[in-house]
Parts: structure tokens; C-alpha cells; sequence
């Protein structure tokens, strides 16, 4: 079959949100392939990840990585099956890890993609073992660098980073707080995954109860919320404590800088006076040299059931908006990913 | 002579300052020693050392260490010398550094005093070889990591610890862009201790200037004194930039937050997506143990000229606290330092 009676079907930037994203911010497009050139290559999408970095990209603000331009493929992680190749390195039938974004087919010239081999259930590489897994490693373990009897929290706990996070930080020793919407994903958390206690950020007395579950403060905090459940931990930040910063879901949809008092200089005081280390970090780009230590480490927790993980799989390219939109208000509920094909 | 026949002159916490702190806030007093016990000795104060942090001290809001009491003596770093000794590891006419604070005699048991060789000007021991050197030394190498090439910023440049920070860094093959209030400082922090540039920041257009000084943008930036300066180097920070915190000069009489929007939200948005290390620290606390691999480096470092340093030494105990008022407006001009006996 020739790439070019294929017709391919993506999901397009059609404009910048402001605030929120909606499902007017999309556009399904369908074209027909071109032919493949000789050293290219043809895959067809299986698993698209859908994480929260994607609305960073919607807009143009200054950021870590250039927008999506309207009218653009949105991007994203996928694991992809080899149609047909042209290229020396891989056959057709092969399993690939890469960026094709939201569509179903995409011509590849071979860079960015690494080859999976032989995996059991082969959408972990894009949660446990891929981007949010490693997120969790490494910022855990090496900003982090959590200490036995360490008190550790952790937002979003039911979801694709926090609760590889929280996880491991129980491997550590440490006890474990996490945070996450409702009763329910909380249930999970402290049941399935193990942690110590789990806070649901939407009680009213949400401050009061973290203080409680964190009597002897907190020495780590891993930051992938921010916003109020930030201004709870804040205060409760033991002297020495480490903050990695890996995201910032609840401040995405901001159109303007909240009203005052500046608490800017609040927390500049409070890293000073608590001698406090913060630090932002982008997985691949300052860790990718070891995803290898990752990988094997974590394939090895999960052969040994020291690591959960719950996915939150939705059929079909053109739920993927949907999905995603309910991913920034947190209606998802573990690991989202988007079942393009079956094979 | 037995210590109960001296008049022990000191000057105490009167009250606690609103805002900035004022002559009323201090009070000298005078009252008879009283006589060795075993294992005490007598210190007579050669030099006091009047530092920012002692702004916080003041206050009894949360800080990383407990406030002077209301009629104690105010806290300072001290080089003493012995003048009668009940202890057995001192004698009469050792010199010391210790903890005496703001006054001209003052019994101790030995704890937390460490005997000083012969060192040609003793009140360094107060300054570039001491706790601003220290600090200026670990700050910066070990949480600031500079590399040869990068462009690294430093405020208050002409005081104790900023123009130790720019010297190192200048050692280490760096681009140093030095703050100060006023030309003489600046021109000083140029001609005198080699900075590339220094920056007004009393100039209107200080944030262009600064700009045009960082034309890389800024690795490292080590922050002493927060407010505008932070407000203008933020925007500046490059990818992977490290920010150690050792002072917030700026902020310290503060008496509320200043008005919104609140950044808060921002400055964490700022560390994530240029993946940059803010970290404070507490010199003593958190790097004492490295305080011998310090002075040998420094002490080689100034036989060799390679850093140079400039006190501003105030005569007379009866003027520390006008002194101390000055140093937070940025009135001194290198290490301020009082001499309270010649020997």
C-alpha cells in the first residue's frame, strides 16, 4: 500500500485559547499522504499522550519550547507502528516512541524516534515508563533528593506523575502526602498506591487538613499544581526543604496575573529564611542522558508490583480534545491516553 | 585587674523597629563585670562587624533565627582579645573571633570562639576572610556554579559580600555586572575590583541599562538585596540560571506586602520554564563544616592580590547604631566594621 492513498486525519491548532481551552480551539482536517521519499518512513499512530505541558504550547507566551503555529498538528508523545519504510534503520512492523502530535499517520525521517522493544503493553512508554515516569524519577530523586522518615507531598497524586512520585518516595522510606480532587481518586491513593495520606484539595478546610497530615512539616514538595495548593505548602515548608518545579496546571489557563498583595518577594524571604531550594526543571532536556538508568530501574519495580499505575484510556483521534480539555479541570483519572489504532 | 572592676558599655535592643530601624531603637548601657568564674574568660572587643542580617534579628517575625530580646545586647560577630582567662585552653592576649556583639567587654565559657593566628589586619577576620567572604565564596561556587564564559550579576557590589561574589566569578572566567548605588561605588566596583560593568540602580533607566549590559542574559544572579533589583534581573535570567539567595535587603523594614497583582504565580512560572534553581542558604548552617577549605583559598588568594576588599571602619561603639541605620540605606562603602578598642 502506497502512503499516498492514504487520507490522514489530524487534530489542528484552529486558534489560541484565552483561559480555558474549548473544543473551538480544534479542527479535525483530513489530506491525503504524500508519497514517502527514500529515507523516510511511514507510521501509523497507536497511543497518543495527552499531558498538561500541551497548553503551554496553544499559546504564544514566552515559554520553554516554540508554540504550535494555528493551524498546526498539536503535538504530542506517541507510540507508533512502522506501515512502511524507506529507511535503513527500520522495517515495517516495528514499534517506535516519537512526536507524531494528534493524527493518525505521519511521515518520519527517522529523527526522534527510539525504538521499544518487546513491551507487554506497549502505552506504558508513554506514562510509567516514558515522559511522566522519568518526570517523576528524576525530579524526585535528584532535585528532591528525599531522605528515609523525609516527609514528601505531592499534587495530582492520582495522576500520571504523582503517583510515580509518591510511589517512589515510599520506596525511600519516606512518608507520603498526597493531594488530589475528590474522594474518590484520595480512596485510590491510599489504597492502591500506597501513600501515607491523601488530602482532597477541594474541602474547605483543605489548608487545615494538610497542616494535620504534615505534622512535622514538609521537605519535599513536588510542584506540578501550583496556585492554592501551593499557598497551603508554603507555609508548612520545613528549613532545608527541595521544590521541584515540573508544572504549574493550576496557573495554565491564566489570562492575567492574580490581584494582590505581591507575594513575590514572600517567597524569595521564605527560600532565604528556610534555606529552601526551588528549581524548575524540563525532563528531556536537562535529564534525557538518563532515561536509560530510568527505564531499567523502573521496568524492574514494575516486574517486582513495587510500582502501580492506573491508565485512563479514550478511544479515538477525534476524542482527544474533549479528553484533553477535561484533563485541565482534572477529570481524568490516571494516565490519559488516547487509543488511536489497534495495530 | 579582676573583671569586676570594669565598666562593661553595650548596647542593647530598646524596642523593636516599624519600618526602617531608628537611634531610639538602641540604648547604651553601662554596668560593673562581674568576676571570672572557672572556665570563664574576659574578652575585650578589638572590632565589630555590623551586617544586614542583624536588620532581622531585630524583628520578632519568623526568621531562621531567634530575635534579640527587648533590652539584650544586639547580636555581631566580634574579634576580641583576652584579657584575663580562667579557661584553660586560652591565655591573656589571644585574639578571637567570636559572638560578643555590640559591646566592649564580654565573659565567656570558650564556646563558639575560634583562636586566630597572626593575621596582620585582625578585623578581616570580620569581612573578606570571614562570614561575607564565606558567604560571597560558597554562594556562589557551590549554588551558583558559574562557568567560565556565563554572565553572572551581583548587587550591593561594592559591599562585603557582592564584591567577593564578582571577584570569584572574575577568577572563574566569567562576565561580572556589578549593582551599586551611586557613581563613586560604581566607578570603584569597575576600576578597582575589575567588573566588566556596574549598574546604577538609582539611574531611571537602571532596568534598560542593566539589559544592555547582560546582552547574553544572566546565568548567574546572586541576590542580596530583592525589591527593583530582582524585578529587573528576573526577566534577564537565562535558561538554566541559578539564583542563590544569601539576602533581601530591599525588603527587610518592610511592614506589609506591597500591592498586587500578585507574582508570585509568575516567579514559579519563571523558574519552571527556564529550569532555574533558586536556593537560600545560611552560611554557617548550612556550609561550616567548609569553613577551613575557605580561609586557606581566600588567605591564598589575597597574598597573591587576587581579591581585594575595602572596609569602612567606624570609630567608637557609641556610633554603631548610627552606622548600623546607614548600612540598610546603602550609606557605607565597603565592609562596614567598628573599631571599638586598638588593642
Amino acid at each position: 500500500m502506497s502512503s499516498s492513498q492514504i487520507i490522514q486525519r489530524k487534530i489542528v491548532l484552529a486558534s489560541r485559547p484565552i483561559g480555558a481551552p474549548t473544543a473551538d480551539n480544534f479542527r479535525l482536517t483530513e489530506t491525503p499522504l504524500p508519497a514517502l521519499a527514500e529515507g523516510q518512513l511511514l507510521l501509523r499512530t497507536l497511543y497518543l499522550s495527552l499531558d498538561p505541558y500541551m497548553r503551554g504550547r496553544m499559546s504564544d507566551a514566552p515559554s520553554y519550547a516554540a508554540p504550535v503555529a494555528v493551524g498546526e498538528v498539536m503535538v504530542g508523545g506517541t507510540v507508533s507502528k512502522v506501515v512502511t519504510s524507506q529507511h535503513p534503520d527500520f522495517k515495517a512492523g516495528d514499534l517506535v516512541l516519537g512526536m507524531s502530535g494528534w493524527q493518525d499517520h505521519a511521515v518520519s525521517d527517522g529523527s526522534g524516534l527510539t525504538r521499544l522493544g518487546a513491551l507487554e503493553q506497549p502505552s506504558l512508554a508513554l506514562g510509567v515508563l516514558g515522559m511522566p515516569g522519568f518526570t517523576a524519577y528524576m525530579g524526585l530523586l535528584d532535585i528532591g533528593q528525599p531522605k528515609a522518615g523525609e516527609t514528601v507531598v505531592v499534587a495530582a497524586a492520582s495522576g500520571a506523575v504523582g503517583s510515580v512520585v509518591g510511589q517512589i518516595a515510599k520506596l525511600q522510606g519516606c512518608r507520603v502526602v498526597g493531594i488530589a480532587g475528590g474522594a474518590e481518586k484520595c480512596r485510590y491513593v491510599v489504597d492502591q498506591l500506597g501513600f501515607d495520606a491523601c488530602i482532597d484539595h477541594r474541602a474547605a478546610d483543605f489548608a487545615a487538613q494538610l497542616g494535620a497530615a504534615c505534622a512535622q512539616g514538609i521537605d519535599v514538595y513536588f510542584e506540578n499544581v501550583g496556585g492554592a495548593v501551593f499557598d497551603a505548602v508554603l507555609p508548612l515548608l520545613n528549613v532545608g526543604a527541595r521544590v521541584p518545579v515540573c508544572g504549574l496546571i493550576a496557573n495554565y489557563n491564566d489570562t492575567a496575573l492574580p490581584p494582590g498583595p505581591d507575594r513575590l518577594g514572600l517567597l524569595a524571604r521564605t527560600l532565604l529564611t528556610r534555606r529552601i531550594k526551588m528549581q524548575g526543571f524540563i525532563i528531556f532536556d536537562d535529564y534525557g542522558h538518563r532515561y536509560g538508568e530510568f527505564f531499567q530501574q523502573m521496568s524492574q519495580w514494575l516486574k517486582e508490583g513495587k510500582i502501580r499505575f492506573r491508565e485512563d484510556m479514550v478511544e479515538g483521534l477525534d476524542n482527544a480534545p474533549q479528553a484533553f480539555i477535561g484533563l485541565l479541570q482534572g477529570k481524568n483519572f490516571g494516565k490519559l491516553v488516547v487509543r488511536i489504532a489497534n495495530d
